[in-house]
């Protein structure tokens, strides 16, 4: 279980916090400096503006916000059930899939149903379990960082699993994931596929087939829109009804109306997000071979970014020197992935750029 | 303490629904209708479009968008806290005032700290202490639907007070709002001013004296932004600590770019912002004047809608006649208004349009 160091104490809280919070360590975000620009190899934003379909849908929308936005965002809805081939009731947006994660802990967790997740992934996942007070443990990934499979059959926890996995990138199969799904018929299993893109397999194709499965989706990455803050859960009816009583509890305008049309010229413009993602998997390849050159080992990325180290360069020490020359990767202090760095798949230019500044410094 | 009926139960939910949840009756937003074009004054939306600043800005973000926004919002704070006169870390912006709400709910509240509000207030107080599984009780307003501020002071409860009055529209004194903050040292007291913009008195004024107080307000009134979804919360340092640990454990990015644009925007303008406001409160003694001609009883709002009933037709009969004659009203079924309807203060045309069909009408 999850132990939260005093260091990780919020120090400001006021005296009439919950007290079922005051040991609440919040999610840190990726830095975003202000004082300098910065190469942003650090947040897995998309280095390509937003498809011109999006912005042009969007900018037209901004003299009508005077009046709310469709809280059942049947337009949005419509697109993306066309291009996924789901039903209307089969999908939930949501204002990032940060929000539609959230509201699954909430509907799917509690004492009787604690959350389980890999002890290496999406670093937010412990902080919805403990704002939501479900319990959670953690099943550490192979020592290659690879998760195996058979740790989760038959668990009786509803489970969490990013995939690719965050921060190591790794991709299970769709026949993995569906054994997970198939081995825990009595509890939610819940596929997080913010880099599905950029070489996964979608277990959306499952949600007919099992009751017990949510897949989440964000727009932030292959979509360009991490500024506009949509992200989606599909599942199956009853699933989706769960999720859609939860926001409708919490936030029904949840997707204002600009956000909404993003989302609606994003998934009309199929030749931009090909395009986008093709590139992004080749400046990966090349981005991987460059790095092996200078020596890095690195997992095996199936998302926009690589997790990598070096034998004769600390991941801080890496971390800090790469910010002095003005590029930002981002580091994690936990124990096992200390030694690497996660870094953003970029344009080419910034790749070159990161390339250059390594060779200096190694 | 609030009963739910069976005919409010969820039936569609899944059986993965955590039990702790399985009687939420979630919120109501008013009704959107898509098959014909109605003067809507169901929702209290600004009949004017937002600021022409707001457009503007939003629209030049719409290109950048494929990078996360500021989770810090240190732009819109800037813009926001010069207007307000306070602290930058006096103030917390979120999607839609709704998400604040919630926020004081899972800080502020818990079975040592249930809520409290009165029994005709925002339906959504309600829900947010089911959703959250917190304890709370209703207190009755007086039999002209004021508050008697005695039944607030020394309650030991976290108190939610709607200021002016939700569906009421009746404004309570910044002196009484003070007796009430003043009377519960040990206890937050939360102010929602979604409505203040238009005869009330920000109790804004209190932050510095009074470290259990949170002012809400809403870009969505006043300020014609109910389509970008944009709210915040005003109090002391710690309060304001308080709900950024939430918000940083709930959706650290839960402003998108394009609105944060329309904030500042909005807050720029000045002479727009007051001329509408003050628009519709002519607006509004023109429409209870006549109202008042026709013969409805009226609560004395200082709201952009006015609460009404007439001696000669019940509320959902009056509601769904003006349906048939394309004006939308809001009417609740609840006992104590049931005879009422809330009616938005539009445009002069629009209010012109509502008195000639209740003279067809009546």
């Amino acid at each position: 279980m999850h132990e939260v160091s005093s260091a990780d104490r919020i120090t400001d809280m006021s005296r009439f916090l919950s007290k079922k919070l005051n040991k609440l360590t919040p999610y840190t975000p990726g830095e975003q400096p202000k004082e300098r620009t910065y190469i942003k190899l650090n947040t897995n934003e998309s280095p390509f503006p937003p498809s011109p379909v999006a912005q042009r849908l969007a900018r037209q929308e901004a003299g009508k916000q005077n009046l709310y936005p469709d809280p059942t965002c049947s337009d949005l809805v419509a697109a993306a059930c066309e291009k996924l081939g789901i039903d209307k009731d089969q999908i939930i947006f949501s204002n990032g899939s940060d929000e539609v994660l959230n509201y699954a802990f909430i509907a799917f967790c509690d004492k009787d149903n604690p959350a389980v997740f890999p002890d290496i992934t999406y670093g937010f996942y412990k902080v919805f379990a403990d704002v939501n007070c479900v319990p959670y443990s953690e099943i550490p990934v192979k020592d290659d960082f690879s998760i195996d499979i058979n740790d989760y059959i038959g668990i009786n926890k509803t489970i969490f699993i990013a995939n690719p996995n965050a921060i190591t990138g790794i991709n299970l199969s769709l026949s993995d994931i569906e054994k997970i799904v198939a081995g825990n018929p009595d509890n939610m299993v819940i596929v997080d596929e913010a880099y599905v893109d950029f070489g996964g397999n979608s277990a959306i194709a499952l949600i007919n087939k099992y009751p017990n499965l949510l897949v989440t989706q964000t727009f932030s990455k292959s979509r360009s829109l991490a500024g506009a803050r949509l992200g989606f859960g599909v599942g199956c009816k009853d699933v989706i009804n769960d999720l859609n009583t939860i926001k409708y509890s919490n936030n029904p305008y949840n997707i204002n109306r600009m956000t909404m049309q993003c989302g609606i010229g994003a998934l009309c413009d199929d030749y931009y997000f090909s395009k986008n993602c093709q590139t992004i998997i080749e400046n990966r390849s090349y981005m991987v071979s460059e790095l092996k050159r200078l020596g890095f080992i690195l997992t095996d990325s199936a998302a926009n970014f690589v997790l990598a180290k070096h034998p004769a360069c600390g991941g801080k020490d890496l971390y800090l020197k790469l910010k002095e020359k003005g590029i930002l990767v981002r580091h994690f202090d936990e124990d096992r992935i200390k030694d690497f760095n996660r870094i953003t798949v970029g344009s080419m230019e910034e790749i070159k750029a990161l390339i250059k500044a390594l060779e200096e410094l190694l």
